[in-house]
């Protein structure tokens, strides 16, 4: 269960607070990408980052060269957002028209990971993002690693709304004879993959490539 | 041409800074969610939203319930952002190994509107969401307007963001003769609408559906 603390609250629609850690669970792992907020001299920056989840924390990877990150690294409290954009609500009022989506707000302060915690972290990011491509590829090398920030934040404080099914309405507008209410879903899907103007002839795509369109697909909605 | 301020500037890979605003443009008209970020006695907070652009401001609607709302309508600073992801970037090593996307970082203030500019917004708004829905369904009624806050956010001060093409990689990587390289794309799409259960048998769905289909493939990646 997902404790419900003054930051985590919903002050609208606490129908869609969701307190299942299991629902928390699935939001982060269908993401690809978050949203990182935080403070800086009382002003709110926001960058989009590449995450993975591990069991009861967040890992956030970027480069050492992005502010935010450091500034993050260095104890400020951050707020990481992930949304899943299911569809799009068509009430027959645009008041009670909405979307649908599944979105996961993790409080807290993160930690910068060194050593081989750094690079387990790495691993998992990479399986979450590209299942399979970390053997695929080369290792790391130090001065890589050393330009990489991977950041840890323990999913100790986290609100989770969800809004899903067809339009709620007002009675009157429900019984319009005529009218059209309804959903239209959206999600996620991936191309043939584009060989790089350097692959070799005869170099096949990579196994990788089909779990990341079965990862893809997984996500049963999108982030738009 | 954005103006590159201290808080617009990229510390990281000012490469990928872009201060074409029609860019901004682009990126603002595909995307479908934005997220707003603000302080709240220090701490971040951070909320998905629906949005649309008029000209050279930014439109943003919620429920005056949303405590996140109120604080931006009563004056705190805020940074909105609109990612979308058009592709998985797979190197030949994890490190060169990114994403392609598109964002956008709005900072300013907001303001609340009123009367007949706040209607006109959330015209705008629908009609960037749901394409020719305002016109298919009743108009809105004064407490529901009451219920809504609408706000406005200059496009003054924005930083964008963009990675696109194949991977960038170090010289002795790209002579691997075996390894694949290349670009998984990414986009967003619409299924078929479900009609919701009290609609009664023989209504067509309606123009606006179609519409937003188009409005989706528009996108031409995702907010993943």
């Amino acid at each position: 269960m997902l404790e419900v603390t003054p930051r985590t609250r919903l002050t609208r629609k606490p129908d869609r607070q969701v307190t299942d850690r299991r629902m928390l669970h699935e939001i982060l792992d269908a993401g690809i990408v978050a949203h990182i907020a935080l403070c800086a001299d009382g002003q709110p920056m926001v960058l989009p980052v590449g995450y993975g989840r591990d069991g009861e924390r967040l890992l956030i990877h970027g480069s050492t060269g992005a502010g935010l990150l450091r500034r993050a690294a260095a104890g400020a409290q951050v707020a990481v957002v992930v949304t899943l954009l299911d569809g799009l609500v068509y009430a027959r009022s645009m008041f009670d028209s909405s979307m649908n989506y599944r979105s996961a707000v993790v409080f807290g302060q993160t930690t910068a990971l060194s050593g081989d915690a750094k690079l387990d972290a790495l691993r998992l990011i990479s399986e979450r993002l590209m299942p399979g491509r970390w053997s695929e590829v080369r290792p790391p090398k130090p001065k890589e690693l050393a330009a990489t920030l991977v950041l840890e934040l323990p999913l100790d404080e986290a609100s989770v709304k969800i809004r899903t099914g067809p339009p709620s309405e007002d009675h009157p507008d429900q019984e319009d004879p005529l009218a059209w209410s309804g959903v239209l879903p959206l999600r996620a899907v991936a191309d043939e993959a584009i060989a790089a103007p350097n692959v070799r002839p005869g170099v096949a795509t990579p196994p990788s490539i089909d779990a990341a369109r079965a990862r893809v697909a997984a996500i049963d909605g999108t982030q738009l």
